[in-house]
Formats: C-alpha cells, structure tokens, sequence
C-alpha cells in the first residue's frame, strides 16, 4: 500500500511508539496520581515525562500546563465551549474545519466571523483578522494550516495582534503539530490544539491542549482526579482541572515515543524532506491535462507538504476509488472542511487529499503519480468517446 | 507484585488484548469511516465489531448505540450534561463517585437528592429512591456497584421505577461492567456508561456510552465526524453524535479483544471465583484484632467483589504504604468517592480498598491476608509499647 492519508493519521507508526504502547500494557498498567505503589508512581512518572517532552517541544516553560485529551477535537472542543461559555464572539479563519465550526456553532449567543487567509502574503491575512475584531471579541482561533489546502496562516503575527487587543488566542495544530515549528511562549499562543496520532507519530487516542497559562475555564466536564477528593468542585489546577477519569497510559506513552522519535531526526529534516516529497509530486501531475491541483506549489513558508487535487470531471470519491484499485491509499470527499471547500468550489465533489509522512518514498512518489496521470488520461479518452 | 488495584484497572492485560492493541497499530492504522481504501474500511470493520460485541454483552439490539468514550467519566459527564443541560434535579444515590457530583454540581439550576442505599434490602433501597423523585426529576442515576463498598444496588427495580414515572435512568457500571450481568432492555437502562479498562479488560482509554435509544441530548463537544460534513450542525444519529474527532482504534480493538476474553472464561464463572477469593480475604482478615472491615460480606447477591478495610489508626495511606513494601498494590485514601467514605465515618483517614481480577490466585490472597495480619499485629504492638 502507497499511503497518502497522513493528514488523517500517520501510518506506519514508528517501531518505538509500537514498543512504548505495548511496554505500557506490559509495565505501566496502574492509573498515574491515585496509588502509591511502585507501578502506580512509574505510571505517573512516564506520563509527566510526556508532558516535559511536549512542553519543552512547544515553548511552554510549565509541564503540568500540558493537558491530555482524548484528539484533538476534544482539546478544541475545551476552548472554545469553556471561552465563549457566556456567549460573545470569535474570529475565525475562511478554512477552519468541523471541529472548530461545529462546536462554536452550538453555542448559544455567540456569533463568530470568518476572516480571509491569503496563503503567502500574511499582511493581508492578519489586515483581515484585524477587521473582523469586534468589541465583544472573545476568542481568536484558527488553524495552523488548512487540512484541505496545506496553506500556513501567520500564528506569530496573529497571536501578536491578539495579545495587543487583550483577545486569547487559540491554535489548531492538527497539521502543523511537529512540521512547523511552534513556541506558544514566543508566537503568543494561548491555547495550543494538537493531535497526537499525525505528525507526532503518537497513537490513535492522543492528544493534548497546551495552556500557556493557568486558567479560568470550565472541563468539557467534571470527575474524579485523585485530588482534592472531599470538594465537589473540579480542581482549579492544571493538568487536573482537564483530566477527568483515567488517562490513556499506552497512547500516553506512545505520543511521547513519537515525539522523541521525530526529535531524533530533526523536526526540520522531516518537513524539507516532506515537502521535497509533494514538489515532486506537484510537479508530476499539476501540468498534467485533466488534472487540477488546489494546493500552491509545495514550500514550507507558504504550507505544510500537502497535495490536493480532482481528476478531470471525475467525484473525488471516485478517484479515489481508482487509486485504492493501485494501491494507493488517499482521503476523498470534504475532509471535515466545508469552508475550505467553498474556497475551491470543490463543495460539489470533494477533492482527493495526499499528504506524505516521514515514511513516504520517492518511489512511492513517482508511482503513484504515474497511476494519477493514468487515471486523467483514462479519463480523457472515455470521455472523448463518449463525444464521438 | 500483588496487584490489588483491580477496581481502578485491571492488571495485568489479557495477552489478547496486548495482541490486539498490537495489531491495530501494526494493521489498523486508518481513520475508520473516513476512507474508501481498504485499511480504512478494515479499520471500520474492527471497530463496528467492537460495538456488536458490547451491544450483545449489555443487550442492547442496536450496535449503532454503542458510542465509544476515552473512559467512564467522559460518558457520565455526556448523560448528566445532556440530559440536565437546562437544569431540574437528579435523584441519585449516597455512594457516588465525583465522575458523578462533580458534574451535577458544575451545573447551573441543577439539585440533586442523594438516595440512601440499603446493602442486602432492595426494597428499602427502591423506596428511598421512590421519595428522592421531585416532580421535576429529570434524571435517576446510580452507579451499579459502590466503588468503595463493593455493595451493589437494583438497578432492574431502579429502571422500573424510572420508566414508571417517565424519567431517564443512567447507570455507572465502573465496578460491575464485566462482573454482574447487565441487560439494558430488561432492566430499563436508557444510558448505559462504562470503562474498558477495569472488568472488561480493555486498555486504558477504552470506554462506552450505551444509549438505549437515538437520544436528542447534546454531545460534550462537537466535530468532524466524516459525515453530513456540509452541516455545521452535529449530525443526530448514533453513533456520530458522540464520537466527533478520530476515535481510539486500538484501545477500541483491544476492549473488544477484552470482552471475547471474558465471554470465553464465562462472565458468570469469573465473577464466581472472584467472589470466593474475596471471601477468603475477608474470613482471613475480618477477625484480626487492629483490623477494620468495612464492606459487607462478599456476596454475588450483595456486593462486587471487594475488600475495604483499614488497620488501627493508621491512615489508609500509611497502611498502604506497608503493604506497597511487602509487594502488595491497593488504593488508599476517599477513591474520588467521599459520599461512600461518608457512610462509614472514614472522610478523615480514607481506606484500603483490594480488587480482585480474574488472574488474581489464591496463593496472593494468602500472601496478602497474613502480610496485613503482620501489619496489624506490629501496629498493634508498637501502640501498646508506647502507651507503657
């Protein structure tokens, strides 16, 4: 199989995640912070050391601030539902996905507007953020880079902006967490979104929101911590006052492999070599007749290494389809991301994702860009059949 | 080690389970219900298997209704925040866990009555359940087993009365899920909530929500779901409406492997055993001078499989500490359950609590017995030597 559905989730994992998951079932099997024998305090040393490796990996000077959340959803889900809980407004970007539309939507009294992102040219993104800011402007968030056009929004400059009107800002990460550099200290993030399981290399089951500070804000819901065990009050402390219930020792552990993993080879490594990968794919198809490529041309200042693209009049499920018949495994359809999709005029059909990990080969590269042109010109040659 | 911590995980894993989370890392790495490729629907198939499975353990007709969670306290929290979102009272009862009272209490224009509990005298207990209702009850919820005195209650006769009075009735099997048979048709459970990782031998960050029946409550939070994705609304069916975000696969493969597990062993034989290694605990402690037992009689009719005691006046920490060097693992302190600490005057000092599972021997039963005796005894001894 030739997999291009790391947007999604990273595949394969690497062998020391795989090994940290099973070492935790095998070693760590006791609920971290409630007991005091041995395996219970190694349980809770392995998930702290978790949380060091993801602050330290993200500009946040205090581990406890590290939160983990079932994806990142659920740490998206915390922000917004716990800033905008009284009602009041967000600005948000034009390409934010269903985990960020959905839930702001179910709230009550609460408006939000989609400020314009145009992919390389920051000034004007961050003009039109600062237009949508309203008096009652509670919360700015917006995704690192879009998981339909790859494209990167300039966080450092809108946390700047922010950070000057008094606004929190919120990030999601889902694309970016461990391709593009982030420092929640430096780039003035408040809240940091991420999954676990994609380009941290962690398992499905992982996740985690970053605080910069201690704060106000209210868990998606309340429940035992193992402390302060007498108050019928959640705990005001982080990491507690978002961790209800048992945490997920083995996706825990396994995130934490996976992060030391990618530091092994360079955070930066990885992502040129990424994005080398999908210039080369770009490059293959996107002069290619009866093929549409909706992403920019690959470059790490303007997006993550992303291709998305349609084949002829082709439904990307369609395509999609075709390209599982060669083995190629791709995301069709609308990605979670309607507001994307509007960008694209691509709401009708969908479009076909393909987004490499630090596993994809060039080889995997030119074949599958080569069943691509396959696909077009099969395409083009039945429908000029169907013309005669 | 002798692990006694059962009731908070279980411990060690079934090597099914180990296999099984394996082997989803290894051959499941897809978002299932996402793609069309063949991973990905390998994916779906694995976890929609998890689902029949649990449907069938708890008899529940449609597999759709299984709803997976990162733990028990997420689907609590999901029952008590839905049902309870525009306030009304709970009727619930005096052992509750704070997966339970902590999210009442963080609503707003909720009340709630906690209904006594009568170990051994259903009817009573139904009764003072019976008073508990207000004409503006909207919810009846009780955990099935205390989770610090193992002393269970009639959630059939609990269910009837709901249904009787037109009231939701929520179950938290924390401590029984695995362990009592469960019917949620028969016995009137419209949310069933449970964790994966104690009796039914999954890993952590396994969970359910069982819902009877398509349910209009809201979810904690709201996203992506890979369908109806043009809808900023969350879409209404099961099981969608509470899984938004990338669900845990492997957690969700190794509860399945869990269940199989357990049906293979019987659940009825496991708990038989479980039961009679607690009562040779009990008889082997109870008669100890310096020891003080606090759950009933070990008792299938009564009670889950349970030993809660403490030794002299020494904090249940201390006791535990001891009990830690000899190479024995149980939880001290209130079990995130102060209402049940409550009843047996234990706030102070909290209690040891020792869980069985069904690879506890009874060879650990004896070790452990005549390591809390020696406990004891010394306690005892270096009292009196201090009183002269």
């Amino acid at each position: 199989m030739m997999y291009f559905d790391n947007a999604a989730t990273t595949y394969p994992k690497p062998p020391q995640v795989r090994l940290a998951v099973a070492d935790a079932l095998n070693r760590l099997g006791a609920n971290p912070g409630r007991g005091g024998y041995p395996m219970a305090l190694q349980t809770a040393e392995a998930v702290f050391a978790c949380r060091e490796e993801l602050a330290a990996f993200f500009g946040l000077s205090e581990p406890a601030n590290v939160c983990f959340t079932p994806n990142c959803t659920a740490a998206l889900g915390t922000v917004i539902k716990g800033v905008l809980r009284d009602g009041g407004h967000a600005v948000i970007s034009c390409l934010e996905h269903n985990s960020v539309i959905r839930p702001i939507s179910a709230l009550p009294n609460v408006t939000y507007t989609e400020a314009a992102v145009y992919a390389g040219d920051d000034e004007r993104t961050v003009e039109s953020f600062r237009r949508a800011i309203q008096p009652n402007t509670k919360l700015v968030l917006c995704t690192h880079a879009s998981n339909v056009l790859g494209v990167r929004l300039p966080v450092e400059k809108l946390g700047a902006l922010a950070q000057k009107r008094g606004i929190l800002f919120a990030v999601d990460a889902a694309q970016s967490a461990g391709i593009l550099p982030l420092d929640m200290e430096r780039d003035g993030i408040d809240f940091l979104c991420l999954p676990g399981h994609k380009a941290l290399y962690g398992p499905m089951g992982s996740g985690a929101l970053l605080c910069r500070r201690e704060t106000a804000i209210p868990p998606l819901t309340e429940g035992g911590t193992g402390s302060a065990s007498l108050k019928a009050e959640q705990p005001t402390e982080l990491p507690d006052r978002f961790e209800s219930g048992t945490v997920n020792v083995p996706a825990i552990c396994g995130l934490c492999a996976g992060v030391r993993f990618l530091k092994s080879h360079g955070i930066g490594a990885v992502a040129q070599k990424e994005i080398a990968l999908m210039r080369r794919l770009y490059e293959a198809v996107a002069g290619e007749r009866g093929i549409t490529v909706y992403t920019p041309y690959p470059d790490l200042a303007v997006t993550v290494p992303m291709v998305t693209l349609n084949v002829g009049l082709l439904s990307s499920e369609e395509t999609a389809a075709l390209l599982a018949q060669d083995g190629v495994a791709v995301r069709a359809g609308l990605h979670c991301a309607p507001s994307a999709h509007r960008c694209i005029a691509t709401l009708d059909r969908g479009a076909v994702r393909l987004c490499p990990s630090c596993f994809t080969t060039t080889e995997m590269v030119d074949k599958t860009a080569k069943i691509l042109c396959k696909i077009a010109r099969k395409n083009l040659q039945s429908r000029d059949s169907m013309l005669q």
